[in-house]
């Protein structure tokens, strides 16, 4: 299934899209997408819904974010080794974990907002995993068994913010509207193996990253498993995965985002998103 | 006002310590302590409420996190001076952010429990800010007007998870049951100076931390000034500012908490936590 949330910013609703692409109302089914919901269980009560009975939503609203009550917003840097070199980093033993707050989530469509004082905003096109179910001190066989399903991020970040200031990551990474994800939750039935899908992102019409989730230093499941050991993971958790080559940071010249440039990315199988960038007023 | 959520975990209800020591019972006037409830006019309602007519809470329920819907918890490394230096680190020439995973939070006085594989548990008494309405691009001048009180925080740390492997300092913070907080919010009228207030921690009855936030390298206001350049800040957000000297990482030798151990810890005004150290199952 490939779920989504659409509707104005904090009035989103839950949907599903159909097989012809229409966005079929959930609301009525479920409260939102998040908690219980996200469960096998959960999942399976809306895969075995007659999709041909929900209504369809007319128009093209908004779509949201593609998860509802994200608790953690974790984040894994330098996983693939191509970018790990770019950033002239050593490639890491362990998975590097870094958070964005959740209030940098955003929608997959939604402008990117550059604060005051951005000069250095980058783009990441990552493979986001949604966690199912609560997960503590799972191996990796079953880390997969937690996971709902897969979605597109872009992990937007300030290198100035990020590297160059004191302090950690977190700072450079979860600027208002730095977290677009979606648009949709697809269910991990319809992914067959997560460390084959393809990662591309382009900026105002260029390719800048291509690459594919088999070049992962850590699989999704070493990840989740990983996390699991040093705090439970509960539904809703999102967990980006890393990005492959082609940040701005890593380009020679170095090449950051400004107002008016457009981002476009996307994630086999998980569909596309689109940005705009647009400064702070 | 010192708010209050007690009752066991997951189903605090919102209260209020009377002048005489009581719980009253606030759950038919306010859903929880989160959101709306913190700001200005939530509390300015709340103050104006007959005490008396509000139903004593009887018997000794758990104490439960002081505040709900915390939608970020943030901390600032290294914010004494003396602190800075018993870890070996130089002094910080900005407010060093870093974040501890909300799924953390957890009673004043609840069990903390040591994760599998952990050697090197340490505590670390705080004054914990509570925002109480949204920030962004505040000055210091205007910063506290967007507090709605202060709390005691117990920022337990995993040395090892936190600064020995690869990675960010998130790991080590954010264990289960690693972010006590409480056992009150006392509104900020009630604190007249935040940077006049000692703190204290004690290990199994010997002292181990003293000191007081006039010695804090940035002040509260300029720590949520500073933060909301990067990102808003919301109701129910929670900020630790930092600890004053005396963590078992800085003792010769080193000392961590083992199981069977007890903090007690307190900030001037804001109350007392007390915890076990336990072993994880």
């Amino acid at each position: 299934m490939k779920l989504l949330r659409y509707g104005p910013l904090g009035q989103e609703k839950p949907g599903l899209l159909d097989g012809d692409g229409n966005i079929r109302d959930l609301s009525t089914r479920v409260p939102d997408l998040s908690g219980e919901v996200l469960s096998d269980a959960g999942l399976a009560r809306l895969a075995a819904l007659d999709v041909g009975t929900l209504p369809i939503v007319e128009g093209a609203p908004r779509i949201g974010a593609c998860v509802a009550g994200v608790g953690k917003f974790m984040a894994i840097g330098l996983n693939f080794s191509d970018h790990a070199k770019e950033t002239g980093m050593a490639e890491p033993k362990e998975p590097v974990l870094f958070t964005k707050h959740t209030s940098c989530l955003s929608g997959p469509n939604d402008d990117v907002v550059l604060p005051r004082g951005s000069i250095k905003a980058d783009w990441e096109v990552e493979l986001g995993v949604i966690i199912g179910t609560r997960a503590k001190y799972v191996t990796q066989a079953h880390a997969l068994d937690h996971v709902a399903g897969f979605c597109v991020v872009n992990d937007v970040s300030e290198r100035a913010f990020q590297l160059e200031s004191t302090g950690q990551w977190v700072k450079g990474k979860s600027c208002d509207t730095f977290g677009p994800i979606g648009p949709w939750l697809v269910t991990r039935d319809e992914i067959s193996d997560p460390q084959a899908l393809d990662l591309w992102l382009d900026v105002n019409g260029e390719r800048r990253q291509r690459g594919n989730t088999a070049t992962m230093i850590f699989s999704v499941a070493h990840i989740v498993s990983y996390l699991s050991n040093f705090f439970t993971l509960y539904p809703g958790d999102v967990i980006c995965t890393g990005t492959p080559p082609g940040v701005g940071m890593g380009m020679k010249p170095q090449q950051f985002l400004k107002p008016g440039d457009e981002m476009r990315l996307g994630v086999q199988g998980l569909g596309e998103q689109r940005q705009r960038v647009v400064a702070d007023a």
